[in-house]
């Protein structure tokens, strides 16, 4: 029930700040700027009627579209409410007791290990390389691990996020399908959330032989704009979607989640105009904060961006300056792994990208945090 | 991912008999027939720009509004992806280990429990005495264990549905709270499950002081029409909604169903009108029913009835054949304590009432099931 210290928040804000929610921008959640497919839209309002029946338990509609998109069978995926309810059932469905998390990373992953019982490590990429995910080092604390078995609680589960929040980082398929198939050898899990993948589709392991106990996460949430909606899913062999799904509680899919999503898959158009759009206002945006003095930004295959303010100036101070002017960004300072100046922007319109500049560039002239 | 053998499935049968879902009359899940409040419908239409932002965490308005309703302060309340997310939660978050279900009763609680790890005792209502629940029996087991508490995992917590589901008996509020105080002194967790308890406001322990360690359960599902939008409640003390909330994935109520339920409560008009015509079309539909040779109604004060097929039918048999003229009613003949004769329809408008009247005389006219 609580946020958790998640960007997003926005009607906590609007509470704080005494604002309509639509008097806010929110730079601290990072979803499509083009907002969902009209298609979805329209699809949501035909819906009205269907609210008077349970949803569909098995999700089958939405499964015969992934399996069309994605070409694999639809018993190979598990629709969520939200990614956030699959990564949250994935301990106890898989029994996974220890979790390794590549970070700085998002973290959902580890309170939902430790509202499990598990437990977490974390490798840590590294800030001069730009926190590229050290997958040597998941490779050999996975190896490590199996040598040492007679251990308490060794490594049994692998994540990462790929392309990485809040850094931005992708690593390639071949790289993420070597430690899958490396954890996956031993006897691990391997979790790939790619909830952000639709914006760099190469580095998606998802047209690749996925090996048994590999799990991919994906979501509605941020590329198809849809996170006031709740839908998510997960892509693994049959025995695994068996097995998490039998983790799930009934009708954990809203019907016009269902719908929605449906409607927003096949709407390609809205997705190439959407991944267009992003490349040029990426670029943009990145540029226009590389010329504030001091700023350092961070490659990003996503849509948002990961910055460094200028020495002597806070994350959250900054944050929290931006926020009484109700724009809000994403405060990375707690994140571990990331030091104390880290904010993340998402990638907005051209317009609402043009406030935040000025709005920085003015906060940041006005002196320290 | 399932629905374990529960009512509702629509989108099952519409595959199954190749027939669109609004070409099937479902009796099989209990929904106020006159559909939810126009309000709420209104607000979800109102409410598709929230669809760009992630829901409120907290639920807030929600929160507020059912504060206002039932005359209790905002963090007595935890607000959940249907009640069902709640029950699922439950055993986990109360470390609950042995469940006192009191049947015959709804499959999800002892569901819910077995996903957990946890046993399920249950003591069973009478058929004679219309399946009244046991509530001495109640108090009696609790009391045994807690003097034999060294026995492996007593008894920590009761489960009682009022109205209950699907026999349609309702307890007295004071005999419900008599048992909770009793299972509560005893160190016993008590949850009991309010869904349909819209229909006999009197029944409810809500008026009351509840004792603490005592946890009831609604919903916007049945009484509210809004089944296909998942949304319900808890209502406890203070601290234990906050060890529930800590268990609640994040974002776990979409935004549209927060909407609608904020309209919903407030559409106090919509509400008195279905109370009244669930009070008249019962009546009818009873009496119907009554009429056909050999049928024995139990009386309901939910908005269903359970009835027995004459000797000689099956449940089973009956559902089928009724399914395969798009009428869908709920087989209990694998409900633990009822028989193999139980059915249970949903009361729904005249016209359709009238439609399921007519196929049942037509079944049970043509011979044996």
């Amino acid at each position: 029930m609580t946020s958790n210290g998640h960007g997003g928040d926005v009607y906590a804000a609007a509470r704080d700040l005494r604002r309509g929610v639509h008097h806010l921008l929110d730079f601290s959640a990072s979803i499509n700027p083009l907002g969902p497919s009209p298609a979805a839209l329209r699809a949501i309002a035909d819906a009205a009627p269907l609210l008077q029946h349970y949803p569909d338990p098995t999700c089958w509609d939405v499964r015969q579209a992934l399996a069309n998109h994605w070409q694999r069978p639809a018993e190979e995926f598990l629709v969520g409410n939200g990614s956030t309810e699959l990564i949250h059932l994935l301990p106890e469905a898989l029994h996974i007791q220890h979790l390794l998390v590549v970070g700085p990373t998002f973290s959902e992953y580890a309170a939902a290990m430790r509202r499990s019982g598990g437990r977490v490590s974390l490798v840590m990429g590294d800030r001069t390389e730009a926190y590229r995910p050290p997958l040597e080092q998941v490779v050999a604390a996975i190896s490590e691990t199996s040598r040492a078995v007679a251990r308490r609680r060794p490594i049994d589960a692998v994540l990462l996020c790929n392309p990485n929040s809040p850094t931005g980082y992708a690593s390639s398929a071949e790289a993420v399908m070597r430690v899958a198939r490396r954890v996956t050898r031993r006897g691990g899990w391997c979790i790939v959330d790619e909830t952000f993948a639709e914006y760099c589709a190469d580095a998606s392991i998802l047209s690749h032989m996925l090996p048994a106990r590999t799990i991919v996460l994906r979501s509605f949430t941020k590329f198809y704009g849809l996170p006031g909606l709740r839908v998510g899913y997960a892509v693994a062999n049959k025995p695994t979607i068996r097995r998490m799904g039998a983790h799930q509680p009934p009708w954990s899919v809203n019907m016009l989640a269902q719908r929605a999503a449906v409607a927003a898959l096949g709407d390609g158009r809205h997705a190439s105009r959407s991944l267009r759009f992003m490349d040029r206002e990426r670029t943009r945006l990145r540029k226009a904060l590389t010329r504030l003095p001091g700023c350092i930004l961070f490659p990003s295959a996503a849509n948002f961006l990961l910055m460094e303010l200028p020495a002597g100036w806070k994350a959250t101070g900054t944050a929290a300056a931006l926020r009484r002017k109700g724009i809000l960004i994403r405060d990375c300072s707690q994140v571990p792994g990331l030091n104390a100046q880290s904010v993340r922007f998402a990638v907005r319109t051209r317009g609402e990208n043009d406030r935040l500049l000025h709005a920085l560039a003015r906060v940041l002239r006005a002196g320290g945090s």
